[in-house]
């Protein structure tokens, strides 16, 4: 007997219809004898609706305020599952935020989860019943009012909700049935990974592959939850039970690297468009230039993320090269050239037409050479790189858009990821 | 400086722009000085599909879930009132039912409110911030599960919040402007009550004028809370704030008699057509025959209003008549006939195309000869009268549906009640 977290996303429950083929996931893991903590997020559309009256109603609201009202909308759907469950025969009950309860820090809107006490919530377990606890939301314990944890947060509450229940496997369905080598519609040969690191999936997240909100696996990585991404969309009478079968036997699995016996030395090549290039031109070369430039681009909260810095040829002056949102460049281009007394002349190009390839393996660790035989790839196919940021088991490189997928191809063949 | 409880219903906050003119009305209140809390009802509309929701998903639901569900509806009325108010300057926070708390028995989808601690609430008022409650929910305080009060249960938590505060006023705002002497629709001469009492309007809303709850005129009648019925579409600059006018100005206070003056013999004439009328022919006229026929339909939770028998010519048999609601006359037929073996042979007649018009007045206490001018008024209009029923302050009559608006105005004038 396993204890089992099962989160669905807003499409998984985006109508009654989903909703019963949702119970019947669930109905397969009560039926084996789990204990089964579900957690649901509102109907695909509903937060969008309740957060648009909110910005009608007020454009600068109390977050307390927006809270109360977003979180309604996953109140509905624990319900509305609950009661299927028990019409299918399944011993079932709701479980609101406050009522677990689900306790948060009191940053609203984007709350923090601080612990979850949910001594009636093992209770209710241990007594057969399932409990379906709504996502996204928590309690903030002192002033008792309700929190929500930010867009994406119901990933974040079942790996919480998995952390204090000891769960043996945290299941997260979406409407993709694995975490994949790299985009299947890019690359049809594309395979799914039966098992993922924690660390692999953090940076597959922040190079644009969103299956998992980057919270969660960190929340997982630091607390060790074996989470697994499978897709509500299989019929649930198509899946075994947990504790029937090997938990890689469907979807793909977020885990520890002990837990991975063959590494492979890439495991997965990730790519985004939403990033945008700056280049700044005749930069004086002084110290302190970089301080100076990033500094008040991070004091507007615009995030950057790849940074290259060339010497110009007379060398007193200076180039710098670096990334930021697509939504953020305008901003960011303003920021800098209100900052120009501080900075000293220079002139600015900038461009969202790019794309950021990665390649990401822990194997990468003990492999060397990986990088240079990415280069080589790439200029082999003509392909000019503009950036490279790196990690311990991450290289991404900028590019012109319009190579973006045939990089991605290449270097899937390259490292031997193409499925036979 | 006064305590005043506003309710607005669902029509009121139908849409962000309602909200928007709800909260101008409350801003004159908190402006002036009053402590104001505010209940608000879901949404118009938003109810009905949740408990559609609700009813797609398992017909038999559980009670616990249905409220989980169906009480999200006020929390997001509640949120963004709270948020428009603060929009505009006011200083104001939301609470739901489990927050204040508005603490319940465990009849879910039908709770009767249990108590109001409210030391928190009354804590915020003293500190000058608007109270904006969900009304319709509370919360069962020991498994601390949602309960909501059943359909139009706003009105009621509207009235036990301001008994729990000891409020100068519970202001009921509506789509109507106060309590008229008769459906002005029907009758252009209808005048608007400045008063009514707790027990006219209980008569009046069991005869047909749904415009507050009964069970909010009870509760307000037990605890002596002045109740006013107002429109929320009367511009809010148009009226006076509490305390600057005397309530009597605008809309209609339902209070005690020793509050209304100049009692009139006869305040006002209702109306309903929702009822139906049962005709049970050559009954065996014997000892208990009238328990064994509104016995089963008690059990069936039929209610019976108006009841009249006969004795039949040869002085072996009876004729029985009776109304039930519209809704219920099939079935009521049904249970009649499963329970011939015990009423014995019987034959049956039914009717939907009836009447029910009543005379309502606390002055008819005191004054004879009302039901005699009554009778004579509608015979003269050859208005056939099928049933009567009376009670200390009610006259009514069962008529043909056809000769319902003429009974009305035959009787409107008759009582003194047109206006000039």
């Amino acid at each position: 007997m396993a204890v089992v977290v099962m989160k669905f996303g807003g499409t998984s429950v985006a109508d009654v219809e989903r909703i019963k083929n949702v119970a019947r996931h669930v109905k397969r893991e009560a039926d084996a004898g789990n204990k089964v903590a579900v957690v649901v997020s509102a109907m695909a559309g509903a937060t969008n609706q309740l957060v648009g009256w909110v910005n009608e109603a007020a454009p600068l609201h109390d977050k307390r305020e927006y809270d109360a009202v977003v979180a309604s909308g996953e109140q509905v759907t624990a319900g509305l599952t609950a009661m299927v469950l028990q019409s299918m025969g399944v011993k079932a009950r709701s479980w609101q935020g406050w009522q677990v309860p689900i306790e948060t820090n009191t940053a609203h809107g984007s709350a923090r989860i601080a612990g979850i006490p949910g001594d009636d919530l093992r209770r209710s377990l241990d007594a057969g019943e399932v409990a379906v606890i709504t996502g996204f939301q928590g309690v903030e314990p002192k002033a008792r009012r309700i929190a929500t944890l930010g867009r994406g947060g119901s990933d974040t509450s079942a790996v919480a909700i998995a952390v204090a229940l000891k769960a043996d496997v945290c299941d997260i369905y979406t409407d993709v049935d694995g975490i994949y080598t790299t985009d299947p519609r890019i690359v049809p040969k594309a395979r799914r990974l039966a098992k993922v690191s924690y660390e692999e999936m953090l940076e597959m997240a922040s190079s644009g592959s969103k299956v998992l909100q980057t919270r969660s696996v960190e929340l997982a990585m630091v607390h060790q939850v074996r989470t697994r991404v499978l897709s509500s969309f299989t019929k649930p009478e198509d899946m075994a039970p947990v504790g029937a079968a090997p938990l890689e036997s469907v979807g793909t699995i977020v885990c520890g690297e002990d837990e991975i016996m063959e590494t492979q030395v890439v495991s997965g090549i990730a790519y985004a468009r939403d990033e945008a290039k700056i280049t700044m031109l005749k930069l004086e070369d002084k110290p302190g230039i970089a301080a100076r430039i990033f500094g008040p681009l991070s004091d507007a909260a615009i995030n950057v993320d790849m940074i290259v810095q060339n010497v110009a040829a007379d060398g007193h002056h200076t180039d710098m090269t670096f990334t930021v949102q697509q939504a953020e460049l305008a901003r960011a281009v303003d920021v800098l050239n209100a900052a120009k007394a501080d900075i000293g002349e220079f002139e600015i190009q900038s461009s969202a037409d790019v794309a950021k390839v990665s390649v990401i393996g822990i194997g990468m660790r003990s492999h060397a050479g990986v990088a240079a035989q990415m280069f080589k790839a790439l200029a082999e196919k003509g392909i000019n790189i503009l950036a490279i940021s790196t990690s311990e088991i991450k290289i991404s490189v900028l590019i012109d858009a319009a190579y973006a997928e045939l990089a991605v191809r290449t270097l899937h063949s390259l490292y031997g990821l193409d499925a036979a």
